[in-house]
C-alpha cells in the first residue's frame, strides 16, 4: 500500500524536473456535457504523458550504486519515453522493451532520448519474460510501467496538483490500464478530499478492470483491440488493484468512436492534442456514462503521443 | 498613438474575461533552433485567437448608451468570432459582415455566439461600404479588425503578460497582417524593456508590411495567396503602421512550407494546435530567418482556428 506521504515525497523528487501541467477548461465542453470540467493537461507533461512522473520518481528512489548500472522498462509507448527521458536526466543507460507494433512516434521518441530499444511480439511473447532476462544479464534495475509503489506515488502527484488548483472537485475521472495512475491519484485525492468520487475509464474492448471490479478479484482478458494503444493491458496490477478496489467507485466504459469524437472536440475546440487513451476520461463525461449534472468534475488528459498520420486517419474516416 | 497606460487600462477591462494564456516551452524546439523560446499560447485564448483581447477591450470602452444599440464587425475569420463572443458577454446585438462565400464553419461559429451574419458580394461590394451603411442605419458602433487604438491596446496585453512571466526576453517575434497585434505588443514591450528587439513576421506572398518598412510608407499589394488565411490583408493600417515603423526592428518572411513544417512540430511535439497564421512567428525562429543563437526569444502563437480536414490535408501532402 502507499500513503499520502509517499506522494508528498514523490512531489519533492519531481519538483523542477516534471512540468506542473496547466488545468484547462472549455465553456463549450461544459455546455454540451452539463457539468463543469477541469482538465489536467498531462499531454503537456514532459515526454507527452503523465508517465514521466512515476518513472522519474522510481529512478530517483533507486540506490545510487544500483541506479548507475542503468534501468530497463517494458512499455507500449509512453512509459518507454518517460523512462528513457528520466534515465537521460540521471545520465544512466536505459534499455526499453517495446512491442513490435508500437506507434512509430513512440519508438522514435524513445530512441530520441538515447535509449536502446529491443522489440518483442506482443501476441506471442511475454514482455516481462523478455525484459527480466535482459535485466538480469546486464544488471539493470527494472522500472515497471505500473505495478510498483514508487511508480504509483509519482503518478499520484497529478491528482495532488489538480486538487491544489481546484480544491472543490466532486468527481475525478481517470483512464485505467494497469491502474498505476488511477491507484496513485485515488490515494492522493481521497486523502485530500475523502468524499470525492473516483471513477476509472476503460475502452469497451479492454474492460479487464471493469470485470475485475465486478468479480472482486483480478480478471485477465486476451490482449484487447482498441485504438487506445496506451490502455491495452490485459489485467490490472497485483499491487494497484487492491487500492482501486478499495478507493474507486466504479469503472466506466467508452467505445473507440466515442474516443475519436472526444479527441476531435478537444483538438478542434480546445486546441490541444490528446491520444486516444488520453481522451478516455473526457469521453466518459462527454458521452454521459455517469450522471454528473451540475457537478464539478476533474478529468485527467493522460497523454498526447499520437502519430499525426494515424490521427488524420481517425479524423477523416 | 497609444501609450503604455492604454494597455494597462485594457488589461483591467479584460481581467477575468479573457484567459491569461500559458507560456509554453519545448526543449526540442530550443535544441533545433539554437535559442531559448517562450511561446505565448494565444491559440488557447477564448474564441481561439488573440483577437478576443482587442475586440473585448474595444466594446468595453464604448460609452454605455451607444454600446447598448450593438456593434458591427467585418471579418471572415478570427475577429468575427471574437467580436461576436465579446458582444454576447455584454448582452448586446452583434452584426458581422462576411463575404458571401465565407467558409460555412466560420459562419456557423460566428452564429454560434449569437451574432447576426450579413453577407456581401466580395467581387462587387466593399465590406467597409456595406458595413458602414448597416451601422449607420441601425446605430451600431463599428469594431474594426486592427486599425483602432482600443483594438491595439487590447492586443498589447498579450506582450504585457508574456513579459511579466518571462521578464528577461531579448527578442519578441509576432506575426503581422493589419499589424494591430504587432503595434500593440511593440508599445507594451518597448515600455517594459526598451532594449528588446521586435520583429514582425509575414508570409512571403503577403509581404505588404515588409515592403512598407522598406519604402517608409504604406504599400498596398493585391490580395495575397497563402495558406495563412489570417494574414491575407493587402496593407498595414493607417494607425498601426506609424507605430510599427517607429518601434519594430524589421519584418521577416516565411514560406507556406515553413508554416506547415512548424505547425507539424508544434502539434506533434508540443501537443497544441496552431493555425497557419499562428505558426508564422515560430516558423521564423525554427527556419532561422534571424541570428538568434543563444538568445531568449518570445514568440506569440496567435491562433488555433483551423479546419481539421484542411489541417490533415497540409500534414499529409
Amino acid at each position: 500500500m502507499i500513503t499520502f506521504n509517499d506522494i508528498l515525497e514523490a512531489r519533492e523528487r519531481i519538483k523542477g524536473v516534471a512540468h506542473r501541467t496547466p488545468v484547462l477548461t472549455s465553456r463549450q465542453f461544459n455546455e454540451q456535457s452539463g457539468c463543469e470540467v477541469f482538465f489536467k493537461a498531462e499531454n503537456l507533461q514532459r515526454a507527452g504523458a503523465f508517465k514521466f512522473r512515476g518513472a522519474y520518481n522510481k529512478i530517483a528512489s533507486i540506490p545510487d550504486n544500483e541506479r548507475r548500472r542503468g534501468i530497463l522498462a517494458y512499455s507500449s509507448g509512453n512509459h518507454a519515453q518517460a523512462s528513457a527521458l528520466a534515465a537521460r536526466i540521471f545520465g544512466i543507460p536505459a534499455v526499453i522493451v517495446m512491442p513490435h507494433d508500437a506507434p512509430k512516434i513512440k519508438v522514435a521518441g524513445t530512441r530520441g532520448y538515447g535509449a536502446e530499444v529491443i522489440f518483442y511480439d506482443r501476441y506471442t511473447e511475454s514482455r516481462e519474460g523478455t525484459g527480466e532476462k535482459i535485466a538480469a544479464e546486464r544488471g539493470l534495475t527494472i522500472v515497471p510501467p505500473f505495478d510498483d509503489y514508487q511508480i504509483m506515488a509519482g503518478q499520484g502527484t497529478a491528482a495532488l496538483e489538480l486538487l491544489e488548483d481546484v480544491p472543490d472537485l466532486e468527481y475525478l475521472l481517470i483512464c485505467c490500464s494497469g491502474c498505476g495512475l488511477l491507484a496513485g491519484c485515488a490515494v492522493a485525492a481521497k486523502h485530500i478530499k475523502p468524499d470525492i468520487r473516483i471513477y476509472g475509464v476503460e475502452p469497451e474492448a479492454a474492460n479487464d478492470t471493469w470485470q475485475s471490479m465486478r468479480k472482486g478479484e483480478i480478471v485477465e482478458i486476451p490482449v484487447p483491440k482498441t485504438i487506445a494503444d496506451g490502455l491495452q493491458t490485459s489485467a490490472p496490477g497485483k499491487l494497484t488493484f487492491p487500492i482501486v478496489k478499495q478507493l474507486v467507485d466504479d469503472i466506466l466504459l467508452v467505445s473507440d468512436d466515442e474516443l475519436i469524437d472526444t479527441m476531435r472536440f478537444i483538438l478542434e475546440r480546445m486546441k490541444v492534442l490528446v491520444e486516444p487513451s488520453g481522451a478516455a476520461a473526457a469521453a466518459a463525461v462527454r458521452h454521459r456514462k455517469l450522471d454528473l449534472a451540475g457537478r464539478r468534475v476533474g478529468v485527467i488528459l493522460s497523454g498526447g503521443n499520437v502519430d499525426l498520420e494515424k490521427l488524420c486517419g481517425y479524423l477523416t474516416k
